[in-house]
C-alpha cells in the first residue's frame, strides 16, 4: 500500500485500464443513454461524480451553513430559514468536465468516462445572489468560495471539495443554493441537504453537502480551483480554468444492446434517431447534424425546455443491412461545434468529440 | 465491428481491464459503501445491472401485465388492476450474482464488480402466489416464467430477460410483484412500473419491466435461466444454478479517501467501524467478525430490520499510525462463512471472499 499523502504521480495510459480507473467506474454513474429520452432524468439515473465520501447527516435539522468572510453580517442558517426565502427553480443539464476523458489517447489516469457523464434535473431553491447582498458585501470581494463537508485527499493533499465563482459570475448565471432535484429532497449522493447549483457550467462548480461561504479579497487557490479543472497541453503550462459547458450532442442507440460489446442490433427499416444537445451559460443550441457511415444530415430540434436544459432532437434514419457508424453533432448560437475527434488536454477536460455508435443491422427481422 | 448475432466468445481476463468492461461498470452502478449507513439504501444509490436497455414506458396506464399458459383463466391485467389487490411491503437486500467477480484471477469479461453489488429497499406490491391460485393453476406446473420486455443479445442469443421459479419457490419466499421502492413508485432503471422481488435470492430473479408470466410444464431452458447464472467449474460443466445470496459482510471504509486509489487515511485514534451482513433464503446472521491485520475480533450485532435484509453490527478498533488491512467476515445460522480467498467459479458467480479495506493510519492529527 502506498501512502496517499506521499503518493505516486498518476500518468497517461494507453489501452486496457487500471483496475483504480474502473473501481471509479463502478462507484460513479453516467446515465443510461436510453433515459436521454425523458426531459429530467430519472431521479437516481443523474450522473453523479463524488470525489471523496457522501457525508453522514442524519437530520437536516441539525445543519448550518456558514456565511462569512467579507460581509458586514456573518452567521449561520439553518435549512428552515433558507426555504423561507423567496423559492426558485431552474431546468439545467449538468455534465462532468472530464466527460469523454476514456476517448482521449493517451487518457489520463481518473474517473474513465465515455460519453454518458451528464443529466438534467429541476433544481429547487433560492438564488444565491440576493442572500449575500442582503448579509452587506464587504469592499474588495474577489472570489466566493464554496466549501463541502466531503473531505479527502488528491495528488498528496488533503482538503474538503471547494471551488469558487466571482460575484459577477454568480449574478449572471444565476447561481442556487438548492434543497431539491426534480421535486424531491436531494438524495443523499447529490447533496443533501444543501448544494450549489450553477447553471451553464461543468458540474465541479455546483459543490454539494455546502457547509461554508466565505467572501475573499485574493483569488480562491484551493486544489480543486487550480490543480485541477484547468485545461492544460502539459504539466507545465499554467492552462485555462474550465468553466461553461462545451458544446455537445448525444443520441439514444437505436435497437437493441448486445450485453457486452454494446453493439446495437436494429432491422432493416426506417429508425427515428433521437437525442439531446446542449450547451454552456445559457448559449442556444441552432443545429444537430447526424452522420449515417460519413454523410450528414441535419436533425429537427425541438423546442427549448429551458435556457440551461438540452434540447431534444431527431432524424430519421433508412437502416440498411450491414454495420454502420452513426455520428451527431451540435452547433450553438455562437457558432461553435463539436470536432470529430477528440482534442487534446493532458486530464481529460472538455472533450466534446462527436459522440460515435455502432449498429449491425440484420438482414431481415429476428426469427425469435 | 463485430457482428454481435455471430459473436468472438469472451474469454477469461488477467490484469488490466477490457474498455467493454469499463464500459459496463460506468453503465452498472454499485451502492457507494459508506451509503451502507442507511437501513434503506437511498433510491437511486441502489446497486443496478441492467442487462439490456431501460425499457421506455411513457404511461404506466398503457401498460399490461400477461398471465398465461397452464392456468385456467388466463388474461391480462392493469396496473390499477393489480394495485387493488392486498398490499405486501418486505425489505429485502438485493445482490448481484457476480459481485466480486473482478477479484477472482482470472476473471471472466462480464461487469467487473468488486465488492459494491448491493442494497436494501422497502418493495410494495402485491404477493404473487394468491394471484395465480386464484385463476387456477392447471395441471403439472413445473415452471412460472417471468419476462421482462428488455430485449437484447448475450452470447449470440436474442431474448427478453426471462427467469423462471417453481410454485414452490415462489410460495417459500414470499415473491411480490413490486410497484414501488421505498414508498415511491419505481424508478425506470429499478423496473417501472412493475417488477418481480424475489427475498433472498440473488438479483437475476427479480425481474425488472415484468411484461409476462407463463406458467408451463417443462424445466424452464431460458438463456438467462440455463447459459448464464449457473455455478460452474469450467465451460464443460452443466453446473449448478445460482440461487440464494451467499452470507457476506461489508464494512463502511474508516477515515477519508484519496481521490484515485480510494485508500483511506485515518488519525491515531479509536475508529468504530460500521457495516452490514446478509445471507440468503431468510437464514439470520449469527456472527460478524473484524479483522485488523489479521487477528479476528467479533462485533457487535445490531437488531435485524428484516428477515431478507441485512443486519448491522460495529467494532471499535484502536488505530495505530502506518498501514493497515481490515477485513470482515460473517456467519449465518446454518454455520456458513465467508473464505479469505475468492473461491472459484468460471463466470465469477458468489465470490463471497471477505472484503479487504486498506487504511494508512496518520502519525498525529491532520495538519491542514
Amino acid at each position: 500500500m502506498a501512502d496517499p499523502l506521499n503518493p505516486t504521480p498518476r500518468t497517461h495510459q494507453h489501452g486496457d485500464f487500471a483496475r483504480e480507473e474502473t473501481r471509479l467506474a463502478h462507484r460513479n454513474h453516467g446515465v443510461l443513454l436510453e433515459l436521454l429520452r425523458h426531459d429530467l432524468t430519472p431521479v437516481g439515473a443523474h450522473y453523479l461524480l463524488t470525489h471523496f465520501d457522501v457525508p453522514w447527516v442524519p437530520d437536516a435539522a441539525d445543519w448550518r451553513l456558514d456565511i462569512g468572510g467579507l460581509v458586514e453580517r456573518p452567521g449561520s442558517v439553518s435549512l428552515a430559514e433558507l426555504q423561507s426565502r423567496p423559492y426558485a427553480e431552474e431546468i439545467v443539464t449538468l455534465e462532468c468536465a472530464g466527460n469523454g476523458r476514456a476517448l482521449i489517447e493517451p487518457r489520463w489516469q481518473s474517473q474513465p468516462w465515455h460519453d454518458e457523464a451528464v443529466g438534467t434535473a429541476a433544481w429547487g431553491g433560492t438564488l444565491l445572489a440576493p442572500l449575500l447582498e442582503e448579509r452587506g458585501l464587504g469592499d474588495g470581494v474577489v472570489d466566493v468560495v464554496f466549501e463541502g463537508s466531503d473531505r479527502g485527499i488528491d495528488g498528496g493533499v488533503e482538503h474538503a471539495f471547494a471551488r469558487s465563482l466571482t460575484l459577477d459570475q454568480i449574478r449572471e448565471s444565476g447561481v442556487l443554493l438548492a434543497w431539491s432535484m426534480n421535486g424531491h429532497p436531494l438524495l443523499p449522493q447529490h447533496g443533501f441537504p444543501l448544494r450549489v447549483i450553477v447553471p451553464g457550467w461543468f458540474g465541479m462548480a455546483s459543490v454539494k453537502w455546502l457547509s461554508r461561504i466565505t467572501l475573499i479579497d485574493t483569488p480562491f487557490d484551493g486544489y480543486q480551483q487550480r490543480k485541477t479543472y484547468v485545461y492544460r497541453q502539459d504539466a507545465a503550462d499554467e492552462g485555462v480554468p474550465v468553466r461553461g459547458l462545451k458544446v455537445r450532442a448525444l443520441m439514444v442507440p437505436p435497437g437493441i444492446p448486445d450485453w457486452y460489446s454494446r453493439t446495437r442490433v436494429a432491422l432493416p427499416e426506417a429508425q427515428r434517431l433521437f437525442g439531446r444537445a446542449w450547451s454552456g451559460h445559457g448559449v442556444p443550441i441552432e443545429r444537430v447534424e447526424v452522420s449515417a457511415d460519413g454523410e450528414w444530415h441535419d436533425a429537427t430540434l425541438a423546442a427549448p425546455v429551458g435556457r440551461f436544459a438540452w434540447r431534444a432532437w431527431h432524424w430519421d434514419w433508412q437502416a440498411t443491412p450491414g454495420p454502420h457508424e452513426l455520428m451527431c453533432r451540435a452547433t450553438d448560437a455562437n457558432g461553435r461545434t463539436q470536432p470529430i475527434e477528440p482534442v487534446w488536454d493532458t486530464a481529460g477536460f472538455g472533450n466534446n468529440a462527436c459522440q460515435r455508435v455502432s449498429v449491425w443491422v440484420r438482414d431481415t427481422a429476428a426469427d425469435t
